[in-house]
């Protein structure tokens, strides 16, 4: 195991109709004034934004709105926040809604205190001196981000995704009422389950050695979701499903199951060009990529891949080809991605062969480096994404 | 799941050699005069506590020092250090031992600001208004108190063993080295285990319904101490081993596998009095207690020990007798105490069977609640305490 630091100080208000209580949460902060940032028109219809600012008026706490985040957050939103922040002198960002949105809102309160333009820390991976404090109020379990240092935004101009990431990034506090993920349609419940699981696998997958705790901290996340995904999809109202998936979401992705191991990365990096030229949902992005990425991968550590099946995926052991057992478990990866759904194909995301050299060429390895478990050339990439074109099997 | 609040804002600093950084860490908390608690002669002889001492020098961080606390540590030193911290003007209380002295520095820190006695708090359970920043160099795999809220102090007038919890004990922050525990001898290292084994079964055995995520943490953790505990104890040296106990040890503690579920703490209470009376390790206890706590209450919820039976301690399910399975995991829980040498009756604890029922009485039930997975009467207790007595099977 390698030597880390864990520190995940936001505090989790989890439950039924605890988004009442965040008047309460930001007076306790300090908040004066607030920006309630959030996405589409689903927080308004759903009458939960109303709630937010009727929690906010009985404590006096003034606030502006600024809505329309894209699933996929981008810049140009981020400066109209960060405008907005500065023009009414805000001092609090409260995010409602999911991943995209906090994502939004970090980046916003990261750019506010700043001189410059708040893109420059997505360049230069740099620490910020100071980042208005953030605190969520959650609508989707997918991203993580309610407990996580990390943002991924947009650039619109040459149409990059990039990440960063900040300990002074992570929300005060943030709220999760999986009642309220109950009004999501069934994709993207799927495309969040999948965001989940892609988040742990991206962690599991590492060259450190002797890390059995994070490992099986990784596969009972993995064994909750195989079990309660599809009661979600199956009963979108099933609120113990939904809980489970929340509180297994936040987990996945505040990095408890990621300390003192190398991690990889890269399938989120393959991803993100993919969202970025089609506009699809990440999740389903991610349940292409993944079956793929691990059929390249395997043969670098094939007993990992054999764990993984036998310990997640209830594959028995062959003990004289785990090899088998190996591939064997991408397949119920694949298959499962199936039963919610979601794509598992290129070609089912839109996306079309003749763009794959651009697509890997635009991730921009140079001589950088994409992947720990196992090192990406362009050249890897591009099979990748051949691979994720072969033909299902039902066909 | 039930409604919940997490807030594990204690920062954790793990791995080899991190004890260095300890004056750093304590001029950034603004320390400006520190009580150094520590237990047994160990952290003189081994050099610690003169490498803790040189790291606050270097920073000019100024220190008055208290030794000597004791395995189950006791009000009279907690008064001790009260007094000491009120004539030095400490401001802040770190702990450089296992639970015991990071449980004593918890409790003098609570006293300190407090004008009434600090055994107040104890017997109301009230919130307290204030309590020294409290840091921990962590010595022993065992209680969590590293990253926990709670504090067990023994009252000497009526040896009375007692907890109190509360959010603002939380240690600011942790410093983890799993070398620091390759000196502990096997018995130690093996209570240490029973302990954080514990802590586990205490949130697992719940009534609280759809509970999968917290379930499959639960089982993570014990699945990762059936394998590495045996590693540490007969190579006392393997560094891996001990990191994979260590940190185990603090997840199991702090609450993320307990959340949103009804907990069941009376098997720690039946231990507390074996620890008061006869002087014992607190694991030691555990390890007796344990198996018989289960052996009592299993009829309560037999699917439930059949899970636990199957999924951490390798059972087959027999399904059309799920009890004989449950009986299994129970067996194999004391073969596993056994395996390393920990007691697994009550004779071996010193204890003798004319004490049973002052034990039970002495817990004071009274008109009070024990247990919620099944609430006890004193007449149970006392079942339990002589199903502890019943011969071995070696025997």
């Amino acid at each position: 195991m390698d030597n880390f630091i864990f520190h995940s100080p936001t505090k989790f208000i989890f439950g039924k109709g605890r988004e009442d209580s965040v008047g309460g949460l930001l007076s306790e902060a300090g908040a004066k004034k607030v920006l309630i940032h959030y996405g589409s028109g689903s927080v308004v219809r759903s009458g939960l934004l109303a709630r937010i600012k009727a929690s906010l008026e009985k404590e006096q706490i003034q606030y502006v709105e600024l809505g329309g985040v894209l699933p996929n957050p981008v810049d140009s939103m981020v400066y109209k926040g960060i405008d907005l922040c500065r023009e009414e002198k805000v001092d609090f960002v409260l995010a409602v809604g999911g991943g995209s949105t906090i994502d939004s809102a970090k980046a916003i309160a990261l750019g506010v205190p700043y001189q410059g333009d708040f893109w420059d820390y997505f360049e230069s991976g740099d620490a910020p001196e100071k980042v208005l404090p953030v605190a969520t109020v959650l609508t989707i379990a997918a991203a993580g981000s309610e407990g996580s240092e990390h943002t991924v935004i947009t650039r619109l101009n040459g149409s990059k995704k990039r990440g960063y990431g900040h300990p002074k990034m992570r929300p005060l506090f943030s709220i999760l009422n999986p009642a309220l993920t109950q009004t999501l349609p069934k994709n993207q419940t799927a495309a969040g389950a999948a965001d989940i699981m892609a988040h742990i696998f991206e962690r599991y997958m590492t060259n450190t050695k002797d890390v059995e705790v994070s490992d099986r901290l990784c596969e009972a996340l993995l064994l909750t979701m195989l079990r309660e995904v599809p009661k979600a999809i199956s009963d979108p109202n099933n609120y113990e499903a939904r809980a489970n998936i929340m509180w297994a979401g936040m987990i996945a992705h505040n990095d408890l199951v990621g300390v003192g191991r190398e991690q990889d990365w890269s399938s989120h990096a393959i991803e993100h060009e993919l969202s970025s030229l089609y506009g699809i949902a990440h999740g389903a992005g991610l349940a292409v990529v993944f079956p793929a990425w691990m059929h390249f991968v395997m043969q670098h550590d094939i007993a990992r891949f054999a764990q993984l099946a036998t310990r997640v995926f209830g594959c028995e052991m062959d003990y004289f080809h785990p090899e088998n057992t190996g591939r064997q478990g991408i397949e119920r990866l694949e298959a499962f991605f199936s039963s919610i759904d979601l794509p598992t194909r290129f070609q089912e995301l839109g996306g079309q062969e003749k763009d794959i050299p651009y697509l890997a060429e635009h991730i921009g390895i140079g001589s950088g480096r994409l992947g720990y478990f196992v090192p990406l050339s362009t050249e890897d990439v591009i099979e990748i994404y051949k691979w994720m074109c072969r033909p299902t099997k039902r066909a």
